[in-house]
């Protein structure tokens, strides 16, 4: 199913493009070297600067303010013109991507990525084009659209870039993925610690000076202008030895160098001491952009993120929701509202990030990979802007500021009970499909049809329809990969007694309609049983999660699974090297605990059938390319 | 149903006492003084000292090494005689239960202080006694209990503390509640920054500072040797007017002066610095103990509790899995694991945590408060040691270090494929007692037999029983509130063709069978509708959500609810004095997922019937001694 996902803009003022200035700011080099934030922070880290009223870039949507703001500085990739940008790198795709059962089709990937330019991200690593030829096809169908096409009154169209190990394969294939771009990376990477140069690598320091030094000129010489180089586990390595494998890859053409902490092990002080001891030790440091990659295992994720930016990284590489390998990655939301929030105190720096759309890609993430955040995750939790509903408010509550910092409008998220509108059975089309507006969803035609009758079947039976309730029926009908099965009827009995069956009618994409029926331990597994018995496609369950949407027991239940198919699903993980099996999540909603469960596990089959198909067409693709060759 | 939750000790090594030894050490005053770790940090925070092999106090359950390990510095409340050890005081009890929906009954808090106990948590907030006769109770049963036991092979036995905001009631029903402890603290607050003062409090600098320093000497006047005093909204409050607070309340006899960051406002570097000015600028500091309270709202709230620590904060306020209101507290998983991880470049800090009770700690909260932590958490993640499970393992991934900082065992997460028994249907009892012995779970008698009986019908339908299994069916039978009514049979039937129906016959406590059938939107609907015709209490759900513990699709699915009643049930928000609904959370488990949630309806009806019960029996026991006054 095609679908369309274009977020409304709340000032309405697309019609105003004689207000947008884009100023492109060519501060000399001197002074730029001059500034202060370009000296090692050591002593300054504690001093905290008087409040000064500082221009409050980063609200560029707020509205009557608009054309009052700066715009954002031209992209340079070596070189950003104001010194207090930050540029915002997210990797959701790329390393959210990896963590286990997250796997997103091709076309969720495109749907993600449209949302990260809308959101204003700086540089969408889009994925690891050599981990298989699906990945490579998704890259590229993202670097084709989202990386030409311009978003929001400024006309922001974000880099695109591929990661790829240090050797040509993966090179070109990172190339070959980005290069349809308006602006295309490719960000390269060798291991730079003793501990992965002796266990993973088997290579001396200066073999690996090397290859770094070659593959940085190799990227270059394909014609890509922009190129990320970065030592693996750079916060266990020997400081002399990453000033100069990274002079040495400065030399060779690299623009952009990052940092990672690989193993999430740095303190704050720590991770920041080493930004600022590569900025004032590393020559040729002047002539790129420093960056860092925070992993999260000791839940310090941002706090490294931000000291990182303090101590003079001018990229940052996050995740949405901080999804990622083990504890994931420092959060976008996080790291991005903390500066909004204490920009004063980091010294005026600044991202380029529309904080209204973060609500949105919080929820779109979630949904398409399946990992869910805790009520309690900073900024997007479900408690994050929870204060327990007293049956006396106290009236000093209403100050927002005795306990909120932020406000839930900020990252774009209405409070159900503010909106005005209550959708009931009698509300029509035109009702609900303004509801949908005012949430960011512009559907029409046939998907409005299929949300519209699902609402009408929910309004039969709920007297209110909620926000939360529209959510997860428009996630059911959209979040889709595209249909092969679905679910025409089910029935299922089941009980303590035992004996639990299901019957299952479903319609193939060509209309044919099959039917079966099983018994199991209960009537999810009888059901499963039933589906399996038709759709003939080896799958195990890995995982399966419920949800209810709202309050009360008549209650939307939303269901999450992941399922993993046989060793003909794998890709290639980017930093082991090994090989890895697929997973593949589904979603489903309805009112029905059974029915729910039932559209996720056939939403899940959908999106690994599709799959298949897609390895397909990307084989035949490549071999006929070689062919004309 | 009484049950008895006993963890066993894996080194097997209770029967050696005359290898633990007390030491006192009594390091002069004058020397503690000079030690550097007074000095405030400013640029020492980005200096890393040299590696140098520091004595690991931390591990003091490692088996063999056991008895060369130093014991914990002994309990002066105002003092602690080794300058290096921070002091861990949870408030999950406190600052976490009152998280929307993660009410847990008096039982369920007396069994998570058991548990914090063994830990080694240094001090458990229990509760805040003034909120409801209930709270009150519950602090003063983990006092009578947990504040005499002592635990381990050191004897610990933790402080037991109570909230109270600066009023003479709060105190009274404070101490009152913890002066059955071997060591009671009281624990009172009140606001000092400006925005508070004019929106909440509505008083002068100088009432507040007269309350503070009045209410700290009526709590000394009862008796209560140990008082603790926080300054809310610190990290927004004037400097000058806190170093004027603290001193008037240290001078009034507060033990420890706890800073909160109340609104999770700031920087690690901010606070570092807030409270090595505390340090610096408070006349009579060094009588007292500086204390840390991060909320998260940033993301930031374990690196600023360990900025804190760095600057001389000897106690740090958490929660495990860092729940609490909004986006939760510093979580006690990630600071301890931070300072164990990193002691050294923290300066040999080191607290008394034994690790190895944290996955279990982490496990019991999440399911008495329903607040589960997502799958990226760090530390306590279901991802956070995963590597996705490769097809071909790379030989490299052999060498743990590569990629994992600590390992699983640490935190006492056993992996199940390691430990080799596989448990199946011929298992008999003693075989399945064994392995529940190996979790912790002492369980014998009738639990037993309640839980073999739930394995041996598991065991029918599936071959293999997993760990994952076993501590559903364990935590469905014994993390359980007393029955009050229990399933006794179910029947559903659903589909898309509408019409659910289910009959459902439940016992109450005295033996009485009830049977009602209903229809609804989906099978847990129709059974919860006739649940609530056989119990006829008000009950609304708030939450609803579903687990399957292990893959396949012959799972057994745990299902958590958290429901609300009329407004009888309430409590009394700490901070903002609001009255609050409570809400009650409930679980079940089974392979049919309307079985499981049934189950976990019931539970939660229990526990708030339970509730009900306590309350009552609380406000005729007070009554009965005012009579008797």
């Amino acid at each position: 199913m095609a679908f369309s996902l274009v977020f409304s803009n709340p000032s309405k003022s697309f019609s105003f493009p004689s207000c947008v200035h884009r100023h492109h700011v060519n501060i000399p080099r001197s002074a730029v070297l001059a500034n202060t934030w370009l000296s090692p922070p050591s002593s300054r880290f504690f001093s905290i600067p008087s409040p000064s009223p500082l221009p409050k870039p980063w609200s560029r949507s707020g509205g009557a303010l608009k054309c009052s703001l700066p715009s954002l500085p031209e992209y340079i990739p070596n070189h950003i013109p104001d010194p207090n940008y930050v540029r915002i790198f997210d990797t959701t795709l790329r390393d959210g991507e990896q963590s286990p059962g997250a796997t997103m089709t091709s076309n969720e990937k495109l749907v993600v990525a449209r949302h990260l330019s809308r959101l204003g991200v700086d540089i969408i690593e889009a994925g690891f084009p050599a981990s298989s030829p699906d990945d490579l096809d998704a890259v590229r169908s993202i670097a084709i659209e989202v990386g030409n096409q311009p978003v929001g009154e400024d006309g922001h169209v974000p880099v695109i870039c591929g990661l790829a190990r240090c050797n040509k394969k993966d090179i070109d294939a990172a190339w070959e993925a980005v290069r349809h771009a308006k602006k295309p990376r490719v960000h390269t990477f060798i291991a730079t610690s003793e501990i992965h140069l002796q266990h993973k690598l088997r290579k001396t320091r200066e073999e690996v000076v090397n290859i770094a030094r070659e593959m940085v000129a190799y990227a270059r010489s394909l014609g890509c202008q922009d190129i990320e180089f970065s030592p693996e586990d750079a916060g266990r390595s020997d400081r002399e030895f990453i000033y100069h494998v990274l002079e040495e890859v400065i030399k060779a053409g690299a623009t952009t160098l990052n940092i990672p902490d690989t193993v999430g092990y740095t303190l704050p002080s720590e991770f920041g001491k080493l930004i600022a001891d590569i900025k004032a030790n590393t020559p040729g440091i002047e002539n790129a952009i420093i960056s860092t990659h925070c992993q999260n295992d000791l839940g310090l994720a941002t706090a490294n993120t931000l000291a990182g930016a303090y101590a003079g990284a001018r990229q940052l590489e996050v995740t949405v929701n901080g999804i990622g390998e083990r504890a994931g990655n420092a959060s976008l939301e996080e790291v991005v509202v903390a500066m909004k929030c204490r920009q004063e105190l980091l010294g005026g720096l600044y991202t380029g990030i529309n904080t209204k759309h973060i609500f949105m890609a919080s929820k779109m993430v979630a949904e398409h990979t399946g990992l869910h955040v805790q009520p309690h995750k900073a900024i997007v939790g479900a408690n994050a802007f929870a204060h327990e509903s007293g049956i006396h408010q106290d009236g000093m509550l209403k100050h927002k500021g005795t306990y909120e910092i932020i406000s839930p409008e900020d990252i774009g998220l209405s409070r159900s009970n503010e909106s005005g509108i209550v959708l009931g059975k009698l509300s029509g089309r035109h009702a609900l499909r303004s509801r949908l507006l005012e949430f960011g969803y512009d559907i029409s035609g046939k998907e409005l049809d299929d949300v519209f009758k699902r609402f009408k079947e929910v309004a039969e039976k709920k007297k209110r329809i909620s926000d939360e309730d529209l959510e997860a029926l428009i996630s059911d009908e959209i979040f889709q990969p595209p249909v092969i099965w679905s679910l025409s009827e089910l029935q299922a009995t089941c009980g303590t007694l035992g004996l639990s069956t299901a019957t299952v009618k479903l319609v193939s994409s060509d209309g044919e309609e099959k039917i079966a029926c099983s018994i199991g331990t209960g009537p999810v597994d009888a059901a499963y049983k039933a589906i399996d018995s038709i759709v003939q496609v080896h799958a195990v369950l890995k995982e399966y999660a419920m949800n209810a949407v709202t309050e009360g027991i008549d209650a939307i239940a939303t269901t999450r699974v992941v399922i993993s198919g046989d060793d003909s699903y794998t890709s290639m993980h980017a930093l082991t090297g090994e090989t890895m099996r697929r997973t593949f999540s589904g979603s489903g909603a309805s009112m029905d605990v059974v029915v729910s469960s039932v559209r996720a596990y056939i939403s899940a089959l959908n999106k690994m059938l599709g799959f298949v198909s897609a390895m397909r067409a990307s084989k035949e693709n490549t071999e006929k390319q070689n062919i004309s060759h």
